[in-house]
């Protein structure tokens, strides 16, 4: 007999299989980047097109939609913070989504996609704009259509952006981040102005690949990263990928002469591992299983990275094994030299490359670049002296090109507008989570300074990792936090931190 | 319109993306052995079996019965050689073994020896066989049921040698094998009453990992393993998968007090690899673009491994570089001591640490009693006391334990009745093919001598690899060669080779 129990019963054993299915593409994703010899490239990719149209298949059947019809009817979901409640809303928004985009326009999305990809990274290699504006303009056309079929209340750029963050919208991104704006060029302006220098070239010395990633791997495993069920390998773009329950994997890469690269971008990964092996491991495949969303993954990221891994407490703890493992290369750095060097505030032309204060002001500028151009206030062809403008004004300097201008990020490239904006929502929710567990934990400071780690990931499991998606992503983090989403507590620790070091 | 035409492309079409899905199984399998951490073995299990079962669920459906059927009875396949014959052929060959057995009974199968394997490791551990017996018993019952399943003309052993030796019978196998035990015993025995042995202490010096490792790329890299196209990786048990073309990954362990062991497996491996790395790259997913036997696969193993890795030829090109690499190890050691110590033969009691002669009496009892356990004239009760006595007659040793004897092959636990042969098989292709290439390519020992492997390779690829399964594995070689299958090459070989080095 049918009743909605077997219903939901068909449905999550249906998710799971189609997730399994899915993690096993991620792991070819995995190997591709790794270790796969460069000739195993064109069997790759038909494989990865293989499983991708599967999953695709079988997610978007007519029985998951009759599935979650049943379900949806019924008592089962009358607790809305009940595991099958999210799991049917987050299915059904991810269902709906799936089934809105015909086939047709998928792959027509992703033809152009791919070949916009190719045209990206030539265009960028010689930085010539004008080979890549017809496949941006081609791009946003096709965006547009997507944002129509998948269905919004006015603004295109909700629709785009719900596929990150979910329940986001522009409006709510747009009124946070403008509160932001001001006063970080502000605070980029006096530290410019306060003439100090961090000693950068500290990090710049000779720093060989077996030894950071030595201390990577402590770092990693000290603040939580369970080696038994995950890895650390060697890739060009470092990545994180949380294959299945006991299985999460990240990469990094090594430049003997620069120190922050590997080490920081090694915390930054442990970071998104740590909530994806924080996840509830029963509930695999299952929105509640799953992490909530892009901004609140980054959360998680750029909080071990940054509040915890550029903190005074941190080094406090792992500058003296820095200092043994590194023998003299270290030697007449004092620790405020090595505080001030990995929390140097620069202007500078890459997002990738910048420090906490000016990395927000690059995300500012290519959300309302996004915006523009799907509202169509602003044609691809002007996008170069629109960006060259907000870096003049954000940043007070002029890109030398577009290669270091409007062509240096493979986002758009790919298709991916809206996806932006997650990254400062990601330190605007890490600064407010962050300031919640001080206030929960006590000496948190203290903590971190004696390499006790563990209550802050506790937190994190219990408040973050553990719920899935069972709240929206600002439900989550208000329940986590008691406050809702604002600037204030990134201005706070912005300005303190800055403040200190620069005497403003 | 339906033609035998469009009914082959299509068919042709399912292959290739069955095989695709097939290869995403062996890219997990592979990752499971090299890299994984622990704790991902659960998911990866699952992982494993859903890809399984959907490409059994492919393979099996009655479409592909239909398009089969459609060809069969069309001209395309009037050319027995034509490629669409051969494909026809041996898909026919497949679709109906996996159609005849239930997916009840390949469940049943399935669990049995799951569970069985893990008695087994059990009962190897404390060399216990009754704990193992009943397993054995079990699996025993459901082979002979999965050979009635599949069919045979009297001799069950026939329809499960068939699964890795298409067209093999266990009559054909024990012909050849008895004209190679009375000959391989008479040598045995003469080399032991010859008084020499081999200076064997050589080869347990310390062997640094690194280097070992180095000798081994370059030697396999020297005679044609395509690293650009392939991978040389670490793992438990040594093992070549061809993923995909471009794709072939071989493995290795090393022992740093024992030179044996890694470089001779990775020219084993090698030998797969270079088989795999032949194959005709435009039939991906097609009879004709796949490997013939495993029988034929191994003798391509066995003779990079053997008849050119352990022969003086290889050695005087590439004992200069070994020497060099090794530094001082190899003091003292004239060119003759090395290639006695590398030649070594002597009884012994496990089979994949065996020597070039003894090895095929180990396979040559497992053949004898898998064939009288199929048949009842043996029952399991009676393996050890049965095992014994073989190794007894055959090697003139007595095993000290059942770990050291019948429990020592994972083979049986897995179900694998019919495999054993393959290996001796290997052996005698891989000396007839090897007596073939020389008279084919003249000064073949000068031409190893000189570090120039493209002969052999090229001689290789011509005769063998670029047929895939065009025809049966005998007729393959019988093309290759000249000649019938027969013992005649290897023992000639044999008599040779031990013949200078004992004096006999």
């Amino acid at each position: 007999m049918t009743t909605p129990e077997t219903s939901y019963e068909e449905l999550k054993k249906s998710l799971r299989e189609i997730s399994l299915l899915g993690s096993t593409a991620s792991v070819l994703h995995w190997d591709e980047q790794t270790y796969m010899p460069p000739a195993g490239a064109e069997y790759r990719a038909e494989q990865v097109s293989l499983l991708a149209r599967m999953v695709h298949e079988q997610f978007t059947a007519p029985r998951i939609g009759e599935l979650l019809a049943a379900v949806e009817g019924s008592t089962l979901i009358k607790d809305p913070e009940s595991d099958a409640a999210a799991n049917t809303r987050e299915t059904r928004r991810s269902y709906d989504r799936a089934t809105r985009l015909p086939s047709a326009f998928v792959e027509e999305l992703s033809r152009v996609t791919s070949l916009a990809h190719h045209a990206w990274v030539e265009a960028r290699k010689t930085s010539d704009f004008a080979a890549f504006q017809p496949w941006l303009e081609k791009i946003i056309v096709l965006k547009r259509e997507e944002a129509d079929l998948v269905g919004h209340k006015g603004n295109r750029y909700d629709a785009l952006l719900d596929e990150y963050e979910p329940n986001e919208t522009a409006d709510g991104v747009r009124a946070v981040f403008e509160s932001l704006r001001g006063s970080l060029v502000e605070l980029v302006g006096k530290i410019m102005d306060s003439g100090r220098k961090a000693p950068v070239e500290i990090l710049e010395r000779h720093y060989p690949a077996a030894k950071q990633e030595q201390l990577a791997r402590e770092a990693a495993a000290r603040v939580g990263f369970d080696f038994n069920a995950g890895r650390l390998d060697v890739s060009v773009h470092p990545f994180c990928t949380g294959l299945v329950p006991g299985d999460t994997r990240i990469t990094t890469r090594y430049d003997e002469s620069y120190f922050g690269d590997a080490f920081f971008g090694v915390l930054h990964e442990t970071g998104h591992a740590l909530y994806d092996q924080g996840l509830n491991k029963d509930a695999f495949g299952l929105p509640v299983g799953e992490a909530v969303s892009l901004g609140i993954h980054e959360s998680q990221s750029r909080m071990w990275e940054n509040l915890v891994g550029r903190s005074r407490a941190f080094w406090k703890f792992f500058l003296p094994r820095t200092r043994e493992v590194l023998g003299s290369t270290l030697d007449g750095v004092s620790d405020d030299d090595w505080y001030f060097a990995i929390n140097d505030v620069r202007p500078s032309f890459i997002r990738t490359e910048s420090d906490e204060v000016t990395y927000n002001l690059h995300v500012l500028l290519r959300f309302e670049l996004e915006e523009a151009l799907l509202s169509g206030d602003l044609t691809p062809a002007d996008v170069p002296d629109a960006w060259n403008e907000k870096v003049r004004k954000y940043l007070g300097i002029t890109p030398p090109d577009h290669a270091r201008g409007c062509l240096q990020d493979v986002h758009w490239s790919g298709g991916s507008f809206g996806y932006f904006p997650t990254y400062t929502l990601g330190n605007l929710y890490a600064a407010q989570l962050f300031e919640a567990a001080r206030r929960d934990l006590g000496d948190l400071d203290g903590q971190i300074a004696s390499g006790s780690f563990a209550p802050l990931l506790g937190w994190l499991r219990g408040k973050i990792h553990r719920h899935g998606k069972r709240y929206t992503p600002r439900e989550l983090a208000r329940r986590a936090t008691g406050q809702e989403l604002s600037a204030d507590a990134l201005l706070d620790y912005l300005r303190k931190k800055t403040g200190e070091l620069y005497g403003i």
